[in-house]
């Protein structure tokens, strides 16, 4: 489903509404921008006309209320998930969201986390603590294969830097597609083909950076888990694509090695979620892929290029893929 | 002091002695390239004729009674001062060393350390040791600046997977050179300039790779890390190219963030040595550059091509500098 973009009369006409979240050197760039004087996004929005608004959320009474006033949202987030999953997105009404150097920072997290672990750097710290000098096996990454799940900007960027580490890097999308790999990528196969599970048998790092849709949840299954010998589980996209269930049982029989997981289906975790007790893993705060507001300003001036232009930004999310 | 390199006739003749401690197989290995059987390289070599020796130490009593009949000492290492430092390296004796992967192994060590630190890895870790869920502040390494002490092979191999990273790396030499900066390097400058210092004061990382010459010792002492702001001070050279008590200082006042160090002037470090007490310091063994067996190998092969055809082998270590 590709939204409408909002041709150059609404856009002229439409107020600009900003969440109040927003600190305010943000708002005044989204001002500055938009050529416009901002206001409140309230769960009131008294008056009538066309809706600009820039947030996380859409407040339940505008969407009740003003659904068809809005022509354009573009998320401060790079997971718009929250926002579709909050009930039918108003028809023809344009959502462009945040990505930033969002890759390039789930990149660093990712090879940060991945070159930690062949270094021994949480063994190495605890040695230190003991006053302990003692020579631990560490790892070459170079020549290593890493599956990486989500071919888009953020797998791209993930898989581009892990090449640059001289790691194989091996995409996994909906399908294998034609044509040469996208950059970052040696190989890209198709989730469900022989290959995938072939890759998955041979790969050291398997990492998940799929947006969470309906077709997404708990994709990181049993049957997944099984085809893994031996693999690090590194999840940078969302926590409900992961199956806990699953991934526990394949890190108590050794199918995977350790776990990284950065996102969680409930964050935060509270002190007595089980989750803390999966074995060999690290949870992270849902730290990789932090945007910060010179990330929301750059990208929202890059769409509003385009939509002055007519152009449907490359920002632009397909809100019936959800991503 | 360039050591001559033997000729056709003498290596014909020469036999081959290897270090006790060396693995069959490598040996075999050996045995292959140089088409001769090994002897064991010990305290006594029975017997006459010119001598290619490969192992780790030469032996005091083969220096002291056949230094005149050595030609050619292939060394297992990279770093050869423990060789050097056992006395004057026999006149005329062609000593070559190991590097292998070293440069890419090493590279790995420090961009996982540094990428650990951004990502606040040994933070996590303890943070999910408490079952602990809260946002701890990360960096970017992309768009920081390293030094990197030492612009050879390995400093060179440090600096370009840096580089691939989006760091800005600058090198220091001996001098800035002329022409464009090596391979890996956005820019030289020359150990005791200006721009040093200024660069000291920019870095956000500041890497040694340097050897352990007469020059070298106590290189990074108290003028140098009085120019450091806030870098964090990783060590893959040489121990006694450090000043300890100046590291402590500039640990104690904050002109040093943090120091990660894998090699020290006294290895092992017992348990009660207060190295173990540097503040905000961790300490590893020796760890960052090992060479595997098959690096020896590939290594001397690549030597002994160039000396069968007269050429000096770009693995030779020049005895008067010492690397």
């Amino acid at each position: 489903m590709i939204a409408v973009v909002p041709g150059p009369e609404l856009l002229a006409r439409a107020r600009l509404l900003v969440a109040p979240e927003l600190n305010a050197s943000l708002v005044r760039e989204l001002e500055r921008i938009a050529g416009r004087g901002a206001e409140p996004l309230a769960d009131e929005v008294p008056g009538g006309g066309p809706l600009l608004c820039v947030g996380a959320a859409l407040p339940g009474s505008v969407r009740a209320t003003a659904a068809d006033r809005l022509v354009w949202f573009h998320s401060v987030n790079a997971g718009t998930d929250p926002l579709l999953a909050a009930g039918p997105w108003p028809a023809g009404a344009l959502l462009t969201r945040t990505v930033g150097r969002m890759g390039e920072r789930i990149a660093q997290y990712v090879v940060g986390w991945v070159l930690a672990e062949c270094q021994a750097v949480p063994e190495y710290v605890g040695q230190h603590a003991r006053a302990e000098w003692r020579r631990l096996p560490t790892e070459l990454v170079a020549g290593q294969t890493a599956l990486v799940y989500g071919t888009g900007r953020i797998g791209g960027a993930v898989a581009g830097l892990l090449r640059r580490c001289g790691v194989r890097t091996v995409g996994v999308g909906r399908t294998a597609g034609s044509g040469p790999p996208p950059v970052g990528f040696d190989r890209v196969v198709g989730a469900g083909e022989d290959a995938e599970a072939d890759e998955l048998a041979g790969a050291r790092w398997v990492v998940a950076a799929l947006p969470s849709t309906g077709a997404t949840e708990g994709f990181f299954g049993a049957r997944r888990f099984a085809a893994v010998r031996g693999a690090t589980f590194v999840n940078v996209g969302r926590g409900a694509t992961v199956d806990l269930a699953a991934l526990e049982g394949a890190l108590r029989d050794g199918g995977v090695r350790r776990a990284v997981l950065d996102v969680l289906a409930e964050e935060p975790a509270a002190p007595d979620d089980p989750v803390w007790r999966l074995p060999r893993t690290v949870i992270t705060s849902h730290s990789a892929g932090i945007t910060a507001d010179e990330d929301v300003a750059v990208d929202f001036a890059a769409c509003w290029e385009a939509v002055r232009e007519g152009r449907r930004p490359g920002l632009a999310v397909d809100v019936g893929r959800g991503y």
